[in-house]
């Protein structure tokens, strides 16, 4: 167990990418069996897919699917508590969060060494778009861009849609986040042509890899992989895409999966944010007086 | 020349990476014989280079050196309008800004077809680092982030250090921009290992692609190149790397330099953009509820 008094230089870092079935028990074991693999080969944080419990459900909209959603305390807390008390490591999951009926989010829990509830963080930004009908199932998150404290630092978590958004690594940054942790559920339209896929994969990297450069700081994102069938007549099969990765400060990717479950791995070298900001102190020179209209829709 | 009210479907965009040597009449006609170049190569739109008129001359803090600077209706400009003109594209240059006495800028000039002065831009995010004392000799930009209309559309003009900021590249794209134009002066610390050499290239490049898929529009960023001497005590020569680039609304690069002169063209699909924001419509979902704390210098 780590010491937060005495943080240490590294921080070995996993990501359990793998999929998912109809069976939450199986699913639920897969992510447990990655954790103890993950602490076995000594990661001190593992980050775990969006909504990792189930199949991706939000591919129609279908009342029936709010009987998915747990409470906080639910079965996907306790199980993920004990493992990360077990091991001795902290555990960032995912949970379609019953918070009242009527009324669900889409909700990453961290759990501390001990299997405290460190904290929790409610995704901010809601897609929806064919195949990702998530406005249906998730009020926007009320929580604010708040990084959560653990013993293994200040980690900045984001769920899935939140990636694409600079504003949402920016906040987490300036409120002292070490790192970003994105879950997330993102795969391929099975109709687009290989050219289309691929610039949308790399868009995706990208657009993440960029938020470690501009706020100087690691990021990782942990996806599903696997095809998961139509069960509700979408039309399509989902395609998930994989490729989980961790990026250094400099937007360098230290690891990267494919698309086949895994358990990656890297370490951390936790004074490389404080010189690379002294390389490119990009904080220093915000022009805070000339950024007012970022909180608006539009501004033609 | 382009008939504003008939916007065509694609944008022959050029960049004119080039070196800069002591003599401004021979920086010039680099640039002029770019500019020429690139029209008869079918570019409707030219970005040059950030301070094109001469060596960077930041390298350390020299009072004379603000002899260099001249106002916007100077030689530069009256240069850059001719060749706008009697080529009919429109020109994107840079120049050090004489305004005041005691007081400069680095601003750049957007020429229509016409010749005309479109607008200007003065550059907003100043850094201040070993090698680039850009603080010393221009005051912040205090025009905001607007962007420039011209008969080949509006453009999204920032300059070099802007180039780090997503606050930049979000507030141009809410106001309108269609593409982001960035003239840069960036180059190694000849002192610094490959390896870190390699990944402030890339850095610089990612974060940029990420501004374009952030946004949904394309980015493009025209650098010098060449070993400029040491020639004021700085102890080092700069080495400029070259690499300018052009990517699509993907972050997909859709041309990219070597380290040599060169007029790099690329064709943008104007109606790219639309498709892609459908496809992904962040902003959409932007949550400018919770944004607020962006214009904090940190939140802690």
């Amino acid at each position: 167990m780590t010491d937060p008094s005495k943080p240490t230089e590294s921080l070995a870092l996993a990501l359990v990418q793998h999929a998912m079935t109809e069976d939450p028990d199986a699913n639920r074991q897969a992510s447990l069996d990655g954790i103890a693999e993950a602490a076995a080969r000594g990661a001190e944080l593992v980050l775990l897919p969006e909504l990792h419990a189930g199949e991706y459900f939000c591919k129609t909209q279908d009342p029936d699917r709010f009987a998915l959603a747990e409470p906080i305390d639910g079965p996907t807390r306790r199980a993920l508590s004990a493992a990360a008390a077990e091991h001795g490591v902290v555990v960032v999951g995912s949970i379609f969060e019953a918070r009242a009926p009527g009324l669900a989010h889409n909700t990453a829990l961290v759990l501390d060494t001990d299997g405290r509830l460190a904290g929790i963080y409610r995704k901010m930004h809601i897609p929806d778009d064919p195949g990702y009908n998530e406005k249906f199932y998730f009020t926007p998150g009320d929580l604010g861009f708040e990084p959560i404290d653990t013993s293994v630092g200040r980690l900045g978590v984001l769920v899935c849609w939140d990636q694409w958004y600079p504003e949402a690594a920016r906040l987490m940054a300036l409120a002292g986040a070490e790192l970003l942790l994105y879950p997330t559920a993102i795969g391929h339209d099975p109709n687009d042509p290989a050219d289309e896929q691929a610039r949308q994969l790399d868009a995706w990297r990208t657009v993440q890899r960029g938020h470690a450069v501009a706020n100087g700081l690691p990021v990782a994102a942990c996806n599903r992989v696997g095809r998961e069938p139509d069960r509700s007549g979408s039309g399509f099969d989902a395609e998930f895409w994989g490729h989980s990765f961790i990026a250094g400060p400099q937007g360098e990717i230290l690891a990267e999966a494919g698309t086949e479950a895994e358990v990656l791995i890297a370490r951390i070298d936790r004074r490389r944010t404080a010189t690379v900001r002294r390389i490119w102190p990009f904080l220093r020179d915000r022009r805070i007086d000339a950024y007012g209209d970022l909180v608006k829709r539009f501004r033609r």
